[in-house]
């Protein structure tokens, strides 16, 4: 193999860049040319493809976002479209391809595959909703982020004795709601993966204040329902006068953590060996610490699970 | 003199602990004893007061929110309830007070020492609205938090080629917008004081996409209108699917600057100077680099500025 | 069992705090009462305890250092020191404790269980030098630090085409420098660990310049030498002018991130369950994404070892 | 006019490129081309010079450092440096020159300025050590790192009851200590502008002792004596196994703060409009919160003064 190629597809995520880098430098060290696709999926159709060199990475690793962008592009499910994407590829001379992003993203790198053009998936996707990872590229960083404004609205919370509830992201995986929430001391965490019930939630509140803890943070995941409607269904059960804080944008963005980018490292260089090894179809993670690959269909099959002695741990801690 | 009091009022702001220390220990600098009134007006009319020794302000300064609590009291502006603060007062021996807040604290003060009872303000509050003063306690370190946003969804804005509309605080001043706008290097800034026309922000950023930036920051003070309505409005007069953020209350927190805590500081040494002095009435502030203090009902009657060849500086360097 | 203690031992870690308050809450669950220690086995010795209620934690899982105090105690060795320590917590009627520190601590945790009191070790430590646990308390936190002044220096480096030299925190263990240096981008990683030439280095800095790259970052442990001590030696064997940096204490304090608040949440917790199994002279880590408990003699005797394929990796990446 | 251009000059400082960025977009806004010269001096008198676009300047306000690099190159301060510099830039036609940067940079500007080239100084340096100006650009992000470090240091040294020296920048002005040092609530603050007696600062710290407080902290300009050399001194007047750390070179570098960045940007525009106006031989500073210029000749006599009444403020508040 001479040549392959990287791109980045879906919501951006910090360490995005770290991983293009590492594949960029893995591939280099192992004597390979590595092309970068701009805008994703779209731009592999359109040919948006270009070499980059040991300096064409420099000075990325620390940035949050992806220097390759990245676009939504739906009509990469159709043959039409892949059949063209392969075409742009052998144009190039490019033999491999490594996709960083999410489900989307794995289904392209699956259907390139599937039409006998090796391509490996990374999660690239600060929701951590990707199975066959314990963690996805991006995850560690969005819930410092999280971390960070759940400190911050903790003072206004304690000055004022108020309840605040703080929407954080993920539509079917609360665990950056777990995770930032047992870190930032949260009185309740609400997931889509555990059923919640208002009146106990209420209960629970008001037993605090009893005890003399007048402010109360409840983290939630936007999977279960915003933060305004969660606020306003507690303040029909209780007497709370809360407020809701919807984190929004900002955890998608920022310098990527120590983990995020080792993590991203750690995977890019191992996409470029597998692909050196001539496979395709694959998606690598990191589980029980060890670096691995799946099979792409099985990761897209399954559902990433929530670590349910995790959420109880954060009841046990929340009394 | 022997006995001195500070309360802290209306929202809470980083740095009204570092203000709070500083006439804690100048005063007792000054050979004084002084108390903390938890809660603001409430707790001075329910005289939730008690002496504040050096040890109590240790480990504070670098604390964003009040320690000391706030509270919404409109109670306060009854003669009921001033009288009923003043009893409190003198039943503690209390001969002055310095209240830290925004406008109604002001006013508070005001009430006090009309009544006969000396009372000085101190601008906390992050809005920078206050008049007789350029900055506010808090202001400097909500402009940075909001900047660390504007700088985080700046990635994921550059990464998709997206145009995002940030809500930042500032209900009648576009201080933080402006601040925080030209510090994120922001397309566009609009502000409540200075008029904005939708066709010339569609115009002007079309003109930089023809020169090929894809991504456009519109930093907005939420005085003018929400963010969300603030994209759809530009949406209807442009092709550009654009994106809100609302920072909310992540805006309030969060340890203080230098700037903030250094300003509090002096503020809080000049407050106790004054009372000593046997005045009140006033608001001190800082102009021009110095500490200086203004008839308190001046204060109240005149409106902040925004400073408008900083505004004209923004839309010179955003061309 | 109806009361338990837990005390800080050795340099502080962020996250100590969120592992004492673990344990308190957890304990509390469970129906205990909890006792802390303040200033570790000294002031077990000298019965500087007190019972720690829910409220007494709170407000300290995001707060760096031990609000237990921590103190140097090497008079626990003794015979003397450990029965009166014993002698001491039967006076409160404390059954069994939780000790929160490095290898020291965990001596005087083993001591004390071989005498007949059970405890329990936790990994609080920057340097995530303990074997039988993938990760220390404060090892994320220290890398994370150690990171943002690597982001930092670099801003310098290359506005001046300067070679630095980045003396991080680890004796005996190469992590912290393994992993800040990765995720920095540093060109040379220098660990205790793995033997270096200084003049292969100085060939692989020359190479990069060649190619055009007039800065260079090398993370350096103190185990190895000092970061002047380098610096004078890369000079003399080529032509660099290099600047060294040494982070010190900072790399100890600061706010805990997500990663070190949930691991000091989960290990908390689970000692607590070990203590109520009537189980001793264990520690417990996190080992393949898992809690874990090993036997504390067996810890104590084994090495933690560097990752040598993430060494390798961080050699090719630096290409 | 039709070009200018713009150096950085001396050692880094955050908000450089903020500053570059001004200056080129200011002067683009104003029908001018603007080159940017490379590495500084070195730079204009080897013709290192190219056009900045406003392209070229996009994604920079944030970033620490300079990339336009910067040199140290004594040379400049013959005639024939400055003869070839001219040359050069008349070469280019470049009519007038922003030097950003520190005294160094200022005699360089002077001395153009004087054989008939006009350019202006612009105080880039964390060290705010240039008179005719309240502020330099770079000093609020350095005074912000540096209580970053505080803070951290303030974690171990409360845990452990010990005395912290923490050594920062500033040869001849004390500022950076004065200001981090009241922001982090140090005990004591030692400036090359004051005198201090060490046996009063043993006082000091031991009636605080007495009074409870355990631990120290000292903040130190480097001008007076070095970190390791005060501990000494201190540990031979007084009981206190007190430790130091310098912190050095990362409060050089990091993303600029808000104040810098609006500090840069006004500066940056300011001297363009100066140039425009035909003026040349001024530096431009910020004095009571307003953009003023002054004689480059008169602001390299004078000396910059520390805020004596802030230092004594600090003496107070430290009681």
């Amino acid at each position: 193999m001479k040549r392959i190629a990287v791109l980045t597809s879906g919501g951006d995520a910090p360490g995005m860049n770290a991983a293009v880098r590492a594949v960029v430098r893995k591939g280099i060290y192992e004597g390979l040319e590595v092309f970068g696709v701009k805008y994703g999926f779209r731009g592999l159709v359109n040919g948006d493809i270009k070499e980059l060199k040991l300096g064409d990475v420099g000075d990325y690793i620390q940035r949050g976002g992806t220097f390759l962008h990245s676009a939504r592009y739906p009509e990469f499910a159709s043959e039409e479209g892949q059949l063209k994407a392969i075409e742009q590829l052998e144009k190039f001379g490019i033999e491999a391809l490594v996709v960083i992003g999410g489900d989307g993203s794995y289904h392209g790198a699956e259907a390139l595959t599937k039409r006998g053009f090796n391509a490996i998936g990374l999660p690239g996707t600060i929701d951590n909703d990707i199975s066959g990872t314990d963690f996805t590229i991006g995850f560690d960083t969005a819930c410092n982020t999280a971390l960070d404004a759940i400190d911050r609205i903790r003072d206004t919370a304690s000055s004022h004795d108020r309840t605040f509830i703080i929407e954080v992201m993920g539509r079917n995986c609360g665990d950056i709601a777990l995770y930032a929430g047992i870190a930032g001391g949260a009185d309740v965490i609400v997931v889509p993966e555990e059923e919640f019930n208002i009146e106990k939630i209420v209960e629970q509140l008001n037993v605090r204040r009893a005890r003399g803890k007048a402010h109360s943070i409840i983290v939630l995941a936007e999977g279960v329902m915003s933060g305004p409607a969660f606020a306003a269904e507690l303040d029909k059960h209780g007497d709370f006068d809360s407020r809701a804080s919807v984190l929004g944008h900002i955890q998608r963005g920022g310098n990527p953590t120590v983990a995020d980018r080792v993590l991203a490292s750690r995977l890019g260089g191992r996409a470029v060996e597998l692909l050196l090894e001539g496979k395709g179809g694959l998606a690598v993670g990191i589980v029980a610490n060890q670096i691995v690959e799946n099979d792409i269909t099985d990761v897209l099959k399954n559902k990433s699970q929530i670590d349910h002695r995790l959420f109880e741990l954060s009841k046990e801690l929340s009394i």
